[in-house]
């Protein structure tokens, strides 16, 4: 199984494999759904968005793409007009939304990963709500998902995941991740195959440190092992959860 | 918190408040309880009994305690007669099996944990039934239930671990686990205080690697901190699982 995972001459043709698995899988999408990928220039979001826009063909019903990328006041090197020149060779407008995230912040108060995700986040969901979209993609893989199950256990005490597909309870619309059936490995492989170069900024911050040491952290414990991700992965998305502690 | 869970001198009264707590907390049993400790001569399962004579002051009911350790055709090196000893001291009567664990191999078969732990566990409930007792107390502590958590996750893509009490569904009986809110190294504390030697065999096949290999992995994934052991517990007794892939 790992190696036909890891064939990096077809690995366009495995994203777009995991992807269809995920979507039919997960009912992640269906026919006439609008949905909105957020894309940040980025391997993951660029890579969601050629696969989202590539598996038409195998899907049996029409769908609407549309992307929308968020910059800010604090980060201006964004390559915009590369992405939007790929995201329009794919057939998906493109829309370019400023967000002035540190001119928001109350004074006294310092830039923080929470603050600037959920000023993003506030207003993607705003964008879609107004547009009509009723689905956001986030280019969210595997390993993302395996590591914040294990930050959250491990800083929060709580059993969270990201979920493959989560709905508002107050707004119309889903999230969804179509490429969470997918390791990173799999997603870069298929960015190189593409050609498809980073064209979002660095953050200037850098303090995404914690994510850091536990991505170290889950290499040690799986020794690296997709399959092991997989097995973590399945565990998570099955139902039954009842033989824990009691 | 892990200054106060780590004091040596008091190393008896954290393993009395923190068992009275699971006790009282899970409702691990209550009035005119009939309980079995598996004693197999090492640490944790003595000081488990120990705790549970321990704390019968604290308590404001009765129960009834008795041990039952159980011999095999592999391992004739425990020093029953100290255990037997020991455990009179503490007002719990004790109980000697002798079970044929490789006598009952089938032909051609080799000796192995799963088989060895079914035929122990299979003779444990089959005297508690037919004796009248409708609880048996394990001594598995929070390190062991992280391990068991970490490895059916990893190896059987299962969220299983190893609940604080669970009832048998074909018989009356309930298994217990007074000893899920103390780390290792706090019944380690308890056993060195009282003066307790380990009179269990060391198994003589010496084939449990998975698990050893599994301890290693989490202290590297903890750095060996009890707190981060303690929310990964809350996460698993915790309701809320719905967070998870959707």
């Amino acid at each position: 199984m790992s190696g036909r995972f890891l064939n990096k001459a077809g690995a366009d043709e495995i994203v777009k494999a995991l992807t269809i698995k995920a979507v039919m899988g997960k009912s992640l999408f269906s026919a006439n759904d609008r949905i909105l990928i957020a894309v940040s220039g980025g391997k993951d979001s660029s890579v969601l968005a050629w696969a989202l826009s590539a598996i038409r063909p195998a899907l049996k019903f029409s769908y609407e793409l549309s992307s929308l990328h968020i910059s800010t006041d604090f980060c201006a090197c964004c390559k915009k007009s590369t992405l939007a020149q790929r995201l329009e060779d794919w057939g998906i407008p493109f829309t370019d939304l400023f967000v002035p995230v540190i001119g928001r912040l109350q004074e006294g108060r310092k830039m923080n990963c929470y603050w600037c995700s959920t000023q993003r986040r506030t207003e993607l969901l705003r964008y879609a709500v107004e547009n009509g979209f009723n689905k956001i993609a986030l280019g969210h893989h595997m390993d993302d998902i395996v590591e914040t199950f294990f930050m959250n256990l491990c800083s929060k005490g709580r059993m969270e995941a990201m979920p493959m597909s989560i709905k508002y309870r107050k707004f119309p619309v889903t999230l969804i991740r179509p490429l969470g059936l997918l390791e990173e490995k799999q997603v870069i492989a298929c960015a190189d195959k593409l050609g498809i170069l980073k064209t979002a900024c660095t953050c200037p911050y850098g303090i995404n440190s914690g994510r850091r040491v536990m991505r170290k952290q889950i290499d040690v414990f799986t020794g690296g092992s997709g399959d092991v991700k997989r097995r973590i992965l399945k565990a998570l998305a099955e139902g039954d959860r009842d033989y824990l502690i009691g």
